[in-house]
């Protein structure tokens, strides 16, 4: 197990997205404000794709112009072709992030065009980010499991992310996109990677959709995981679905390595009273189970009591 | 890691008795009836408790003289005192547990009394199982942390669990009673009561109040536990603190399993539409995930999609 991690806020973005409703611009500058007060330094901050297609991160450019920038920030932002690139660049956000699914059928609902030619336009993208002089992080969605093709075989995952290292990514993400992955397959994941690219930082992203997000964090701490992506309050669950919930969620990921002795550079507390914020912010529950409970060390003096056992 | 496990459904009991509404009678029996059909076979049916204090299991007689009994059926319940144990043979319960919490304020204010006196107590119940031929268990509340208290030693949870071998009890339990269980704290006591008990059985009992129920229960796992307590839907959590979970999801934990290539003899369809139709029963939605979103290989063939990776 590591003794420290570095945790990858992905919230503004991935979990904003899933959102019907819009959050207001200014609310999601202060979110990344809060975070980066609390520690984080790390955000996936926006997405410079179509505002047709996400409408909820129509003001890419106001959030990244308006938060304040701290030593040490990265802001990254989705960048689905050279449009949204050159947008992004124009923007002032640290670093573009490419996106592709492991699977054909997701890859094609999603940006609805084949892998083959999501790859291909990367080449533009990466030309573009290099005579920018920022970095590249390339995602694999899907990367544990696809809805609509089942189980997504490790040698796709592998070939994409050789593909992204040809590009010169600095980061390979991870992405399990619809909550997926389960402990073997991480396993069997980064071992692959790590014998094709043993020098190619990989970060995790789990969605807690079928309970399993911390249980995938924890195979990805025994197999040498080093980065994880999750989302203050767990945001991301489609609110269409109550108790559905999406990305993992920061301060429960955070309270857990801080529990197994694992460092994050985080504070706890800040994080907890961020997600409560941003429930009333959003007007609703986020499924974060430890801003609901408490740390586990947070003592209750009153009355309040499990009648006969638990 | 087990090839197989054993899971004992907790539901009828510590799920109920946490709600704020009495479930009917007739609802109960069926419930653990669905249960037995998916392939369950212990379960922790009801609780032989003062129904001043746990109106919920009021009917814990009815409910046992009601269940259809199938081969290999364990229905255990809980006994605060000799009373109780009375009750509970009188009723033709299976097996009788006796339960005391590791924490000497979580026992004054659980059952109004110092642990001392709960132990000296358990005389008289050991005493009136050998004689009707009953199987004793003896769970330890609160065996991973105090919400009065904080940290709770590991040797009080030996000393417990010590006294509980003397009396002749067939297992011990763990319980995780407020959701303050860690994989150090379970990989930490569970080598203690090997070194201590290296014969006695051990069920491990999480709450998910933090998160952290799959992620201790793959410590568990890992340390050579092959025995889980947990509950249809994940019921238990306070009716008054929306999300805030309580068992680990009988269904959750068995997908979990079973992707991992560990045995459980259970049909997780069945407990999927026994989950879904205890909602309905309940007239409220249950905390367990994989219930919503289906097993991670139920595919998808409609035009739903995560828009712009994920």
């Amino acid at each position: 197990m590591p003794d420290s991690v570095e945790i990858v806020e992905v919230g503004p973005r991935d979990g904003l997205q899933a959102r019907a409703a819009f959050v207001a611009t200014q609310d999601k500058i202060t979110l990344v404000d809060r975070l980066a007060a609390a520690g984080l330094r790390q955000f996936e901050a926006s997405s410079f794709v179509s505002p047709r297609a996400v409408p909820q991160l129509a003001d890419a450019a106001e959030v990244i112009a308006g938060i304040p920038r701290c030593p040490g920030m990265t802001l990254a932002v989705l960048v689905p072709n050279l449009r949204g690139a050159e947008a992004a660049i124009a923007a002032r956000a640290d670093a573009l992030v490419m996106f592709a699914s492991a699977s054909e059928t997701h890859n094609l609902k999603n940006v609805n065009r084949p892998r083959a030619e999501s790859l291909a336009g990367f080449r533009d993208i990466a030309a573009a980010a290099r005579a920018a002089d920022k970095p590249m992080h390339g995602a694999i969605a899907t990367a544990f499991g696809c809805p609509f093709e089942g189980e997504v075989p490790v040698d796709e995952v592998v070939a994409m992310a050789r593909h992204y290292a040809e590009l010169g990514v600095r980061r390979i993400t991870l992405g399990d996109t619809t909550g997926m992955a389960t402990p073997r397959l991480v396993r069997e994941r980064l071992a692959a990677l790590g014998a094709e690219l043993p020098d190619m930082p990989v970060a995790l992203h789990f969605h807690n959709t079928r309970g399993m997000g911390l249980v995938n964090v924890a195979a990805g701490l025994e197999a040498g995981a080093t980065r994880f992506e999750s989302a203050i309050g767990g945001l991301g669950g489609c609110p269409f679905a109550p108790g559905a919930t999406g990305n993992v969620c920061t301060e429960d990921l955070v309270h857990f390595l801080h529990e197994e002795g694992i460092a994050t550079g985080l504070d706890l507390d800040a994080l907890i009273e961020t997600a409560r914020w941003f429930e009333g912010v959003l007007g609703s529950p986020l499924p974060g189970q430890v801003a609901k409970a408490g740390p586990r060390l947070a003592r209750r003096d009153t009355g309040e009591v499990a009648t006969a056992t638990g």
